[in-house]
């Protein structure tokens, strides 16, 4: 398969392209990293990504930020972040390229545990990763031609120790286990997933 | 209590009003509806709104409005309506209403059932409503002064008949069953839950 990964050189991407990288060939994209370089957040960016990489089998993110902090210091600006990044980001891959997908091809997207379990200073991420997943259910049911869509909601990654402090308690991941949910989703046959890697 | 109530004309807010009405003192709210009128899609509306009304017990929000359409007819604009409306709307007299509230008061918001189950043309609400869900569950652990947050997430209601060819085979409940989730939420204790009405 020819699968578009977005975040390839991240902490999760890294994983990502190394389990599917033994089977598939991968198309890395970053913003400054990778073979071909798109901003997510930026719709024009995404489209001229799909035209140069022309038809594809798979697109994976692994991508999208958003605003960690005290609600207490959040307004609108700061959950804007994450519905223009992670969330609209991740959804505008979607919607740009179904145009460009092959028959029958998979998109999987990103969203983590905060979707349904919560911690303090999680507030713009707990609801974009929700939203995310609320998408992917929905979307499932109309996407043509035999496309499907799920996503992966990693744990805290054990190679992220930075965020340690935020979740104690949780036990964190390797990458390497996160990236099985998106060798499911991509060599899988369901649609309309999330897969919880926890 | 004093309830501030945005959406009290509407199919649901009027059920709403009927029951939390009977115990408490409501402050309707709409555009061009009840006793004092914002726009929650606007920012500055909404501070005007909690500059007029004062100190309050419970916000109950029933407004905001999506995108219902196909999803191939469906781009970044048609996701910007429901973003901007039903959640970043509501999210809004959380984030603003906040400072206005009286120690233990209580925001109710309303989501539904697309958040879970999803049907065709309905990606937007899905995404949406999920979306509000994770804030609701990640909010209430920041809240200060005691506040509590919950959603209702209601069934396509019995009164709502328009919308009954898209929810085929979804038993529709009576919005006045709705309006119970909504006095579970500000005349009981409990945060960070959704209350499904289905
Ligand atoms: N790390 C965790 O513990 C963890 C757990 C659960 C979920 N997640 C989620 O997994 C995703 C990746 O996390 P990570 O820790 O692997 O992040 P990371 O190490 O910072 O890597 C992010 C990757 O995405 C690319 N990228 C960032 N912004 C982009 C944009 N606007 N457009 C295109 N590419 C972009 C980066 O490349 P460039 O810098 O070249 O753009 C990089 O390859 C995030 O959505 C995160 O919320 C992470
Ligand atoms: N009806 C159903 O079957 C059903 C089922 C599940 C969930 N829901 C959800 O429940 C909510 C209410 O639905 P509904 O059917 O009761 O709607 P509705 O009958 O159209 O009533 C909407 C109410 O909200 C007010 N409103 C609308 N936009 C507003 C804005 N931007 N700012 C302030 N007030 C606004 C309207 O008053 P003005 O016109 O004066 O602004 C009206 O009072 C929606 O979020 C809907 O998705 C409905």
């Amino acid at each position: 398969m020819k699968i578009i990964l977005i975040g390839a050189s991240g902490t999760l991407g890294k994983a990502v392209a190394n389990e599917l990288g033994q089977r598939h060939d991968i198309v890395r994209v970053g913003r400054n990293s990778g073979d071909l370089h798109a901003d997510i957040t930026d719709s024009a960016s995404i489209r001229a990504l799909f035209e140069k990489v022309g038809s594809f089998d798979a697109l994976v993110s692994a991508a999208g930020g958003v605003h960690f902090g005290a609600l207490a210091e959040m307004g609108e600006k700061e959950f804007a972040v994450g519905l223009r990044d992670k969330l609209m980001g991740q959804v505008n891959l979607v919607l740009i390229g179904r145009e460009f997908a092959n028959d029958g091809a998979s998109f999987t997207l990103t969203t983590g545990i905060l979707s349904e379990d919560p911690i303090r200073y999680g507030a713009s991420a707990s609801m974009v990763n929700a939203g995310l997943e609320g998408f992917v259910r929905s979307a499932a049911l109309e996407l043509p031609r035999g496309m499907r869509i799920n996503a992966v909601s990693p744990n805290v990654l054990v190679e992220s120790p930075d965020y340690a402090p935020y979740f104690r308690g949780f036990k964190p991941v390797p990458a390497a286990d996160a990236a099985l949910g998106y060798a499911r989703s991509v060599e899988g046959a369901q649609t309309g997933q999330v897969y919880r890697i926890w």
